[in-house]
C-alpha cells in the first residue's frame, strides 16, 4: 500500500462512519452475472444505494430496479467500496480503471472453476494489478442463491481477508449490515484457501471413504469366495443369487461393525499413549492426529452401513426364498409326521440376538442424531462427550454382543471355517474386541484416576511448573 | 418526517452513542403483556435499565424485578428507545402521547391475528398517529417465549425495517445487545410483510400439497377401481378391506415415484431451455420458476410417502391374511403331495425388486439428512449441488428400476390390463423415464460441455461482450 | 471498583476505538494449556497480535507460530485485554501482578471439575483478588476444539458477564473480532451460572428420565407378574425368555402411550385453569410451569420408546419362535384336514392395527424432525404451533386408537383379567384417553372461542383495563 492510501484513509473512514450513521453507503457493483445481480439486490433490501457499472449500460434488463447503471468509469466514481464480481479472466479491463481505485475498497468476490487453477489466488493477482487499491477477498463462499432467498436457508458465514484492516473492516460493516456474519481470515494470504473452499468436494471424507470401500470390496470379495465359489467347487450348487441380498448383507454389517471400532481406537491409543508419556503436553504422532479427526466421518459411515443392514434384514420374510423355505420345512415336517419340539437355546439365542441389534441400532441412532451441527451446538462439551463417548462405547459393546450371539459356539467348531477361513463376522469383531478390552482397562478405577490427573493438567515429570488450564 | 425531528436526531446520536460506551440506553416498554415482560427480563438481563409504562401503575405483580413502573406519560420521558407491545385496537392512547414521542424512536411489535386484517401495516397506521415519532417495526417475528428462554432454542434472527436510518440503527444496536442477529428490512413499507410473516402457514408448501393430495385421491380411486370394484364385478368377491393396507401400499410408492420425478423434472427442462436459447441471461417463464422454487417440498413429500411406503411392506408378515395364505399355501403343497421346485427366477426377481428398493431408501434418507437447514449450511454450493443433484438422480434411477422390476414382462401380457387399464406403477413410471432420458441425453459429452459453457457465462450470440461472474 | 478505575476508562475506550480501526488489539494470555493456545491461534488468524505470558517463557515448544511468549509482568504490558486460562487453584500468581493489572480488563475463561465447587464463582474470587482490575466472565462455554475448528462445527455463542460495561463490550468486540456471537449476561453475579453451564448434563431432562424409568421398570414388573409368574404359577410353564423380546415389546409401547399422554395433558389442564379463572394474566401454579417446561423431553422420550416399539415388532417374523409356531399351526392344519375359513374381522382388524400404528408413527417423526432446533427455527411461531399442537394431538389419537384396536373387545371377557388385573395397555391408555376427551370439549366452538379470547388478552374481570399485547 503506498503512503497515498494511508494518508486518505482516517478520511474515509471518519466520513464513512458519519456517513453510515445517516445513510447507508453506496455501494459499486462492477459485473452483472447472477452474483452481481443477487448481491444488489439483497444490498438495496437493506437501505444501500447500489450502482452497477457495466460495459454496456444500456443492455440492463435484467438488473434489480432502484440499482442505476453507469460506464465502469462513472460507476466507480459514487462509491468507495466497489464489489469485482467478474470472472478473472476478464479482468484485464481493471488496469485502465487504476486512477479511479486509488485509495478505494475493491472486494474480490471471484471463483474458479478448478482447485489451485492458477499459481497465486485472484484477490493476489488484482492487488497486482491495481495496487493502489486495497484489495479485498471475501462473499466468494456465499452463493448467489443464498444471498437472494435471505440467510434463513443457507448460512450466513462470510470468510473476509486482506491486508488492509480498516478496508477489511468496512467491508465486514456492509456484510453484517445485510445480515451475513462476516468472520475475518486475516491477509490476503489466506485468499487461496478462501477461493478454494467453494470448490471442495467433502475433503474430510476421503479418507474415510478410502477404508470404507477397500473394505466394504474385500469382504464382498471374501464372502463370495466363503458362499458362492465354495458351494460351486464343492457342492456344485449355483448360489450367485445370493451376491444380491444375503452377502451384502454379510458385508454390510461386518464392514459397520469395523468401522465403528475405528472410531473408538484412536480414542484409546491416545489414552495409552498419555499413560505411557505421562503428560497430555505433548504432541500425538501426525497418523494418530489425522485419525481422530475423520471419527466423525467413521462413525457416520458406520451408521450407514448399520441402516442397510438393518433393512437388509427386515425385508428377509418378504423374500421369495425365504417363504419358499418355510413351506418347504412346513411340508416336510408334516410327511414325517414329527412335531418337532420347540428348542429353548435357539429361543433365547435368537430373541437374544435382535435385542441387542435393536438396542444397537436404536443407541447408534441417538449417536447419529446428536452429530447432527444444530444439535450438538446445543449441548455443551460434557454432553456432547457423554454422549459421544460413554453412548459410542456403549453402542460398541451392543453391537460387538450382537455379532457374537450370532456366532454362539460356531467357533469351536470345524465345520465353520470353510477351507479353512475364519466367517466374515470373526473378522469383524477383532477390532471392537481390543478397543472394549483396552477401553475395560483404562476405566478400572486406578487406571482412570491417572488418565483424568493427565488431562486436567497434572503432569508425572515437572509437576511444580503446571499451572496452565 | 418533520424537518424537527430531523434537526434532532444527531444530537441524539451522539449522546446515545456515549452513553452506549459507559451504560446501557433506558429502554422503555409500553404494555405489559406476555411479550413485554419477555422483552424486559431479556433486556434487564444485558443490562439495560427497563421502564414499563402502563395504564395502572399499581398492579404490576407480574412484571420481571429490577424494572420500573410508571403511568405513560412519566415512563415516556426516561427513555429514547420506546417499545410498544400492544394491540392494534388498543392504540388509541397513543395520539395524546404524541408531544412526549417527538423524535423518538418508537418500536412497533404489534401483531395480527388474521393476514391482511387492516388496509395498511400496523406500523404505518401508528406513523400516521404519531407522525412526529420514528417508527421502526421489528421483534415481532420473535416469541415470547424464544426471548425468555435464550436464544439457544430458538432462531436469533430479528427482522427490522424503518424510514429513518439512524432509528432502525439504534434498535438493530438494542437487538444485538441483547444476542439477538438484526436484520434490515428496508423502509416501513415492508412492515406488512413483516406483520403477514409470522401468520404465515408453510406458504411455500401450497402447491406441492395440492399435488400430493390430488395424486393421491386420484390413484386411490384408481386403484379402487382396479382392486375393489373389479374384483366384486367380476369374481364377486369382496376385497374392501384392501382399503386399509393393500391399496395405500399401491398409492404410496406411486405418488412418491411420481413426485420424485417432478422434483427433477423443471431441472432438465431449464437446462434444454438454456441449450435453446444459447444464453443463461434469460429469464425463465415463471410457471418454470415457480415449479424450481418447491422442489425442495416436492422431495420432502415424495420421501414422506416413500417412508409409509418401506413400512407398510415391512409390516406385510406380520398381516393375518399374509399368514393365512401362507398357511393355506403349504397345506395345499402337502395334499397335492408335490414339493414345488425353487423357481430360480423368481428368487433374482425379487431380491433384486427388494435390493433396489432398500438401495433407493437409503440414499433418500441421505437426501433427506442433508436438506436439514444445520446439514445443508455445514457444506459448500459444490458439495450441497452434488447431493441434491447427483444423489437425487440416483435416487430416482433406483426407485424407477425397482419398480420396473416388479413390473418385469407383466405389460406384455393383457391380463395385467384390467379394463383395459394399465396397472398403477406404470403410470407412476411415465414421469421419471421421461426425466432419466432427457438426463442421460445432457450428460453426453458434447451437451454437456455445452451447457456447461453456457452455465460459465458464455452465451452464442453476442460472446464478445460478456465478462460477467 | 475504585475510583480510579471509573477515571482512566474513557482514555482506554477512546484509545481502543482508535486503534481498532487500524489495527486489531493485542491479547495477552496468561496460560498455555489447551484452552490459551487455541484461543492464540484463532486471534492471530483473526489478525490481533497475541502476547503469552508464561511463568517458564523458554519451555513453550507447543504454542502457535506468530505468537509471542514473555514473563507474567512483561507480558502483562503489552496488551490491556488479558485473558487469564489457568485454573483456580493456580490463581496464587496473580496477587502479586495485581499493579500491573491495574485498570485492565481481566478475563476468566477458567472452568471447574465440580459443580459449586467453591463457594464463590471462580470471576468473583479473582475479582477480590485483584480489585483494580475489571473482571469479565466469558468464554468458558466455549470448548477449545471450537475454537481451533471454526464456528462452523460447533456453536458460536460466547456468554459474557462483568460489572464493568466498558470492559464487557471490549471483551465482546474481541468475540466478535474472532467470529463468535457475545451474549452479555449481566454483572459478575451471573459468572456462577456461567461457570456451572458446562458442567451440566442435561439438566432438562432430569425429571422426564426419572417418570420414564419408574415407569418402564413398573411396567416390566407388571409383565412379569401377567406373562411369566402367572404362566409358571398356574401352567408350570417357563416363559422367561418373553423377557427378552415379548415383555419389552409390551412395555415399550405402554410407556410411550403414557408418556405421550403426559405430554398433552399439562396444556389441557393450563386451558381449562384460565376458562376458570377467566384471565391469562396469573402464574400457573409451580408444578404446572415445570411439566410444561419438559414437555419436549417427555415427547423424545416417548418416540425413543415407539421406535424400540417399531422394530421390536417388525423383527417378528424373523423370530425362531415365531417360525415354529407358524410351522406347527400349518402342520396342525393339514392333520385335522381342515382348511380354515378366513376370518374376515380378523383382517379388517389386524390391517386397521398396523395402519394406524404406521401412520402414528409417521406424525410423530414428523414431529421429531420439526422438533430439531434447526428446523424449527425455520418455522415461524404459528407454525411450530401448528406442528407441535395440533399434529401432536393427530399423533396422540392415532396412537391410542392403536391401542383401542389392539384391545377390540377383550376388556369385555374376563379371560383378559388374570388374576383381576388389567392387561397394560388398558393402563397405558388412561392418561391419553383423559387428553383426547378433554381436548375434545376444548374444541367445542363455544369453549374455543372463549378460550381464544382469554388467550387474546381479555379478562372475564376487568375487561375495561386491559389492552396489552
Amino acid at each position: 500500500m503506498d503512503s497515498n492510501s494511508v494518508g486518505q484513509i482516517p478520511l474515509h473512514q471518519t466520513s464513512s462512519r458519519k456517513r453510515l450513521d445517516h445513510k447507508r453507503d453506496t455501494i459499486c457493483i462492477l459485473g452483472t452475472g447472477d452474483f452481481g445481480r443477487s448481491l444488489g439486490i439483497r444490498l438495496l433490501k437493506s437501505g444501500h444505494p447500489v450502482v452497477f457499472g457495466s460495459r454496456d449500460p444500456k443492455n440492463s434488463a435484467l438488473l434489480p430496479s432502484g440499482a442505476q447503471v453507469f460506464s465502469h468509469a462513472e460507476a466507480l466514481k459514487t462509491s468507495k467500496i466497489i464489489f469485482l464480481a467478474v470472472h478473472r479472466e476478464n479482468y484485464d479491463f481493471i488496469p485502465a480503471l487504476s486512477n479511479l481505485l486509488d485509495g478505494k475498497v475493491l472486494v474480490d468476490v471471484s471463483n474458479n472453476f478448478k482447485m489451485n487453477q492458477y499459481p497465486e489466488s485472484n484477490a493476489q493477482y488484482l492487488s497486482q494489478l491495481v495496487p493502489k487499491a486495497n484489495v479485498v477477498k471475501g462473499f466468494n463462499t456465499v452463493s448467489a442463491w443464498a444471498l437472494q432467498s435471505g440467510s434463513l436457508d443457507a448460512s450466513s458465514q462470510v470468510f473476509v481477508c486482506g491486508d488492509d484492516n480498516i478496508s477489511k473492516q468496512l467491508v465486514m460493516d456492509v456484510a453484517r449490515s445485510i445480515g451475513l456474519s462476516p468472520l475475518d481470515q486475516g491477509s490476503l494470504l489466506a485468499a487461496t484457501e478462501l477461493e478454494n473452499y467453494p470448490l471442495q468436494l467433502f475433503p474430510m471424507w476421503r479418507l474415510p471413504f478410502i477404508i470404507m470401500a477397500g473394505l466394504t470390496v474385500f469382504l464382498f470379495m471374501y464372502y463370495v469366495v466363503l458362499k458362492v465359489i465354495y458351494s460351486y467347487v464343492i457342492y456344485n450348487t449355483d448360489k450367485t443369487y445370493q451376491m444380491v441380498i444375503s452377502i451384502p448383507n454379510h458385508v454390510f454389517p461386518c464392514v459397520s461393525l469395523i468401522l465403528l471400532g475405528l472410531v473408538y481406537l484412536p480414542g484409546v491409543i491416545a489414552a495409552f499413549l498419555q499413560l505411557y508419556r505421562g503428560t497430555k503436553y505433548k504432541r500425538f504422532p501426525d497418523w494418530l492426529d489425522k485419525w481422530m479427526l475423520c471419527r466423525k466421518q467413521l462413525g457416520l459411515a458406520s451408521f450407514a452401513y448399520g441402516f442397510l443392514h438393518v433393512f437388509y434384514s427386515l425385508v428377509k420374510p418378504l423374500r421369495y426364498i425365504f417363504y419358499w423355505k418355510q413351506v418347504q420345512y412346513a411340508a416336510s415336517q408334516v410327511k414325517k409326521n414329527t412335531t418337532s419340539e420347540i428348542e429353548m437355546v435357539w429361543v433365547w439365542r435368537g430373541d437374544l440376538f435382535y435385542a441387542l441389534g435393536i438396542l444397537g441400532f436404536f443407541v447408534f441412532c441417538l449417536l447419529g442424531i446428536t452429530s447432527l451441527p444444530s444439535v450438538s451446538n446445543a449441548m455443551n462439551w460434557r454432553e456432547f462427550r457423554f454422549v459421544q463417548s460413554k453412548l459410542g462405547h456403549v453402542t460398541l459393546l451392543l453391537c460387538t454382543a450382537h455379532t457374537a450371539v450370532l456366532g454362539w459356539n460356531k467357533f469351536l467348531r470345524p465345520t465353520a471355517f470353510k477351507w479353512g477361513l475364519p466367517p466374515g463376522y470373526m473378522l469383524a469383531m477383532v477390532i471392537p474386541c481390543i478397543v472394549l478390552v483396552l477401553k475395560l482397562i483404562l476405566i478400572t478405577p486406578c487406571v482412570d484416576r491417572m488418565i483424568t490427573r493427565i488431562r486436567q493438567g497434572w503432569e508425572r515429570k515437572r509437576r511444580d511448573l503446571d499451572y496452565s488450564a
